[in-house]
């Protein structure tokens, strides 16, 4: 990469945080360095990257790049190999951007800047020790449905392939708006994943539970959820800006990635 | 009901399928009877009666009223008790009209005018005998996946309380629009219910069945499919018009009709 | 395999029902033709070839040796290239059986003579056209549920990877003797596949339905089942006696035919 | 329950650890205190309460009758209000004892001395950060599957109606002995939850996971288990002994606490 753009007279920027320590938690890049100044960002990883990386551009719509270092993923369609021919692509301007919806999660009473982004998912969660927890769902301010359960995932459509879809909720078309809601392992038997609007307000309060709960966004611990304390999740203010070199191949990468090739029954 | 609109001045007629037969199958207004007459459709029945009612008065987007004679059900929320009380709100102007996404759904190769109005879901199915069918699914002329399984179940939102939940679909709410589609027992196990965009055109195939499939649209059988043949599903041209007197219980009746109330397990 | 039998001085017999057309449905070896007279029966096809071979020998208990002339088989684990190393290993002795629990179907009202063997399930199901059927579920004649669904499966162990698979029921490994109940698409979102004793006698009756349902034991109808008739399905008084040649690749075969191998998700 | 015993010349004794404080954990009874002295335990509390109580008396198989202070339970079916009634009974003789069988659990590499007692479930867990834990199943040193997963739950019978239902795994009835295996939100898709013999051993090992996992019996967490380590799960030397004064009422606790009257589509 270095010598292609040196050779395109790019000026290529590393991020900071690349750190050896597997124990250091996502790779965070430093807004301040980027604003204004940044045109492409290369995330060189699995899909993990890439949810920081667009977390990390968040409201400055930088496009990025996703070269996948690991296995086939949904957001990183691209090999190594691939990458000198997307930066020519890139460069000649033959690229789309694919725009996908974010979440912005907060703890209630916070202010909007104490808001995280999510790419795929903010997830209430029982700790490490308590079995079931219960949550209070309202959307729009009206009351939708009490949970015992293990927790529960509000999911964009980009991440309704990943854990919503671990507990059975739908696969939505990354390209739609749409609010999925999906509780884990509930032991209130009749409950289902639902799909809310885009402009849906949801708040998830913690009813009771001595030891709190987990809130996790896009995989990240945000914080601990005492009792009575709720979060709030709704539409980011801007969307991820995904660079895209082939159109749609959304279902081939479920055929794949899901095995829909299998044909498994005994008859 | 005669002596409330005898007392308002409003004329009233009856259509003429109200059949004590319970064979007769569902009741269908005619058309040429409503068109430009019509200001009104009461329906009085379950939430069958409601979807007929619907599909009768299909493009003339009369709004209709849904009573309900048996138990609650998604569409008709009004008991007998409540007409005459509704009547007056609607001859106050003092209600609202809820516009409800249909489908349009026909066999591929026919022209428009095949096509059959959903309110709920249209279903490519296996007939009495055979276990399993293989249809091919494809969305805008792209393959999405194959299915062996029992059939397929596209859904509107409204349906997604219907059919598709019981095949573990998605509830969406009623107001928003989208296509649900949803396989019954499907044999290839990583296969999951998916939402589509409303403006997304379903094509499913029946691949290969000696016997053929049955394709039934709102629980009323429209064809028998035979290998190779396809049916083709998109948003319908105009919307269903029910009337509303109360704002959005649909949380509360999905409380109630689900049973979200029970907190099962034993711990 | 002639040329094998007749080095080897073994008598063959074709079963006459051999038959090249595609609807003459399960090959039928006469009883008459094998009692006593047969040392192994050798069924060349699928999974389903070896449902009827195991269901013709019937109480007779001679060995069934499947040879999978189609894709790997949960019963016929063998291809047509190993059949003369089979042969030679049965010849001699160096081979075990395996023992499968078979269940027998009656309609209700009938003597035992009219059971049919079940090595799979036995189905209650909607007909061609309804959606719902309701049926009441009797265990050694007490009450456990009403179901609203498109039907129930019982099934054996060994029909545990079948068709009760594709709608939730879990995977039981076939030498244990049980029976699982499995409802289709319920709509009673509550309900769960479970599992009863071997020697329970489960009665299944159909509440009220005005086209009746239909009854079919391994993929084949048996007959139809009329509004307030019932079937009942016990534990047949035989196993099945499966040829084997390797010990318990029961994981293995899961393992290929389900593609647990894939790890699906974005993260 | 004072005078009742005092008149009938039953000496009671109370366990000393009936504390107040909600953070103290379970009721633990000191066996040294019961060996040889004890006829008959009484658990005053929910499900949890009679889960400690038969886990306290361990292999000497005292009687335990429990009484639901709270909401109907799985395992306490009497209320405050039975209790005379119940001993009355007890005291003639005019009662009969269900054996439940009982998991014995243990870190692998640990002695059977370390083995903990479940009467419902032993589970492996991620803790309170990860999304995702990579286990290895085994059963009797055969390989059975990876799991990537939140976590593995294995369930008695009798603990197939708590956590293990809530996941998707099977209702079994309680007199039956089995050991279900039920992931918790695969994302493995094509996984489903198992049955397996009584007798079999089954070993659950943390392939890989930089945090450890957490290994809970009967929702007290036993310990955490770091990445290549196991647990070993296998029927219990004894069973529980539960009194009972009805016969069988399984079922119709199930139709109770799961909702099973419950009718809930909208056709």
């Amino acid at each position: 990469m270095h010598h292609w753009a040196a050779a395109h007279d790019w000026p290529v920027a590393f991020t900071e945080a690349l750190s050896d320590d597997p124990d250091s938690g996502p790779v965070t890049i430093p807004r301040q360095r980027l604003e204004g100044k940044v045109d492409l960002v290369v995330a060189l990883g699995g899909d993990g990257t890439m949810l920081s990386a667009v977390r990390s551009v968040g409201p400055l719509c930088v496009p990025v790049l996703g070269i996948n270092l690991g296995s086939l993923g949904f957001l990183t369609e691209l090999t190594p190999r691939d990458l000198v021919f997307a930066l020519d692509r890139i460069n000649r301007g033959d690229y789309f951007i694919e725009k996908r919806m974010l979440l912005a999660a907060r703890l209630e009473g916070e202010s909007d800047r104490g808001s995280i982004v999510a790419l795929n998912d903010a997830v209430v969660d029982k700790g490490a020790v308590a079995r079931v927890i219960h949550l209070d769902l309202h959307v729009n301010d009206e009351f939708v449905s009490s949970y015992a359960a293990d927790g529960l995932i509000v999911s964009t459509p980009t991440g309704s392939t990943a854990y919503s879809l671990a507990v059975g909720g739908p696969i939505i078309h990354p390209t739609i708006d749409a609010i999925i809601i999906a509780p884990i392992a509930p032991h209130t038997l009749a409950q289902r994943p639902m799909v809310f609007s885009p402009d849906d307000r949801v708040r998830i309060t913690l009813v009771s539970h001595r030891r709190g709960a987990t809130f996790t966004v896009d995989g990240q611990v945000a914080c601990m959820l005492n009792s009575g304390e709720s979060v709030t999740i709704e539409r980011a203010a801007f969307k991820a800006h995904l660079v895209r070199l082939v159109e749609n191949s959304f279902y081939r990468v479920l055929r794949d990635k899901l095995g829909w090739g299998f044909k498994p029954t005994a008859q």
